[in-house]
């Protein structure tokens, strides 16, 4: 890292903050932001992908330069994901950037298509253009790590949510566990709620906790209330009597709540939700329960890239000992419950070492206040 | 907090480092560090208290300044904890500050005996010296949180290291646990070490691991070696037959290793030890075994402040609930073991809500790659 770089890294940080105003809204795209600025390091225009079918941020940033009148190979283009080389609805970005005239492009990271990655650089390298990359790179990677992991595995990113004490955790021995962390760490949730177009929990969470399953982002004047799909897995759609008070079902987001249910389930109790104008999904069933692998399937089919499960103990340690987690979000507390009777990850695995545990890795840790989240991806041993 | 702190900060982040130089080695005084700078913000002279009986910080920094022959009035003096006002063995330092002709004062932390807390403080600007407290005060305090706690409470601080995985576990089933945290992380646990006066393990630990409990701090050129005094918890001096084995009974620190035992141990026992020239503790019993309490107050008999007790789960689960742990260092790795049978913290207590954790405070957190350090004290619940 030289000083260059860390200039380099102000106008990319500018981009990446330019991307995430489309927090959550540009599936199955990735969130992308751009930044021109002329020889004196002045911002000339800005760009963001805002949804799928819009104009790609380098290009709204290259339209926008024109106003400018500055002599085009003065500019230098800041994007925070490698430009498109494939013509897609919106033309490719490559051609853009070489037809603009401009001379210097900074990229934040490549494409993750392992069979596209690499050739946008190669492309503007070709036709003279002077190309840097790598600029705040795991910044830029971790803004698209649903997508980034759609491209790669053509599956969903199945992210779980937990919190826990430092003694690991979950509720107290009641069952109660509000709350284990604090109103910002609860607050945060709320971003990642935003961000997956898919979010999922059992009808326990439901029974327990009536949760709308909404984000809600408070700013200084207002209070901006979005929802993703939300997914009610249910294996029997049991307990459909006291179905009709839940928030899911009633709020204006009705539409957007699906009920999962299991291949044996009772038809007249499907009736129920078909009445209330409730969707289902039917998968099949194994052993444990539903078939959380079939349920990824299907979202995968509905071209849904990424799924925030919001699971129990139970659930939780069932999906992680499947290997069907992809992402862990842990929210701690710096509190010990010091129960060894109250809700945990784990069952009688009866390890041998250590060296069986399940790894996070690309982790991210923030602090909030006393509490912190530590994020990664799971290898799965 | 202004532009003129912050260029005060650069000098005490200097005094802190300088105060560091001792580490471990002032008890039962605290370590303290201390920088005199001319009216052009240039470094005169330093000082750091380097043990019990020698000269304060403050008096050396003063005493070097002299062969500046520059104005005192001229100087302003960095000192990481408030002087203090009575006349120990080195006489009062606000004495010597006055006499000095200095004209400014700067202190991180103020003295933590409530009787004295700001008496130097006064002292001093009653001779007309400007004052300024609280620069970097969270680290200056923290310098010496077992020398506080000494002086609040008049009792050693009794302080437990837990190593960890995200959901709590401290071995696998199989009792394995090397290693939970990389050996960066291990490497930190050396310093703990070496600042404490004194460190405890249980029998178990021993015939498990025949750790040296020595502090081995390792520079590019060098290993440093440093051993406080070690003690090994063993109610009724059992597996005594194989006790000459154990590095801590041969190697060539190993007049600072005492047996601690119950009032009931068997005198044949005892015998063993006092044959090998090893020191002997014998404390009271309760129904857990031995009384970490009464072992507590022996500590304290013996000038000793504090603690560092490597317990396992067991035993760390009976001292918090306890109330006898007042910090916690707990070192984590993000690793799921998912064994609900393994070692981990805690008893079948019930717990009603999350409101009965036992929480911690004065929290700090610390990275190593992947693993991180969070430490604070405990507030029992």
């Amino acid at each position: 890292m030289n000083c260059k770089d860390l200039g380099k890294e102000v106008h990319m940080r500018r981009a990446i903050y330019l991307a995430k105003k489309a927090w959550g809204e540009t599936h199955c795209n990735p969130m992308v932001g751009s930044v021109i600025i002329d020889k004196y390091n002045k911002i000339v225009s800005e760009g963001y992908h805002k949804r799928s079918g819009y104009p790609h941020a380098e290009i709204l940033a290259l339209e926008r330069s024109k106003a400018s009148k500055i002599d085009p190979s003065e500019l230098t283009l800041f994007v925070t994901l490698e430009p498109c080389s494939s013509h897609g609805r919106t033309g490719a970005c490559t051609n853009a950037i070489i037809n603009s005239g401009i001379k210097k492009v900074v990229i934040g990271s490549l494409d993750p298509n392992p069979l596209h990655s690499g050739a946008g650089v190669e492309i503007l390298r070709t036709a003279g253009i002077q190309v840097t990359c790598g600029i705040l790179e795991l910044e830029c990677r971790d803004l698209n790590f649903i997508y980034n992991h759609w491209i790669l595995y053509n599956r969903p990113l199945c992210a779980i949510k937990l919190a826990m004490t430092i003694d690991g955790c979950m509720a107290a021995y009641s069952g109660n566990s509000k709350w284990i962390t604090n109103s910002e760490a609860r607050q945060d949730v709320m971003l990642w709620r935003r961000l997956f177009p898919a979010i999922a929990v059992t009808q326990n969470t439901l029974l327990s906790d009536n949760p709308r399953l909404t984000s809600r982002i408070e700013n200084s004047s207002d209070v901006r209330v979005s929802c993703s799909r939300r997914f009610i897995l249910n294996r029997t759609l049991k307990d459909l009597e006291t179905y009709s008070n839940y928030a899911v079902f009633n709020d204006e987001f009705r539409e957007k709540t699906t009920v999962v249910y299991g291949e044996k389930v009772d038809p007249g109790r499907l009736n129920i939700f078909e009445n209330m104008g409730i969707s289902g999904w039917e998968i099949s069933e194994n052993a444990n329960g539903l078939s959380i692998k079939d349920y990824l399937l299907r979202l995968r089919d509905s071209n849904i890239n990424g799924v925030y499960i919001e699971p129990g103990a139970r659930l939780a340690t069932q999906l992680i000992k499947d290997g069907l987690v992809d992402y862990l979000f842990c929210y701690q507390a710096p509190k010990l419950m010091l129960d060894n009777k109250a809700a945990s990850l784990g069952f009688n695995r009866m390890s041998e070492s250590m060296e069986e545990s399940f790894t996070l890795f690309d982790l991210r840790r923030i602090n909030f206040g006393e509490d912190s989240l530590i994020r990664g991806f799971l290898k799965n041993n």
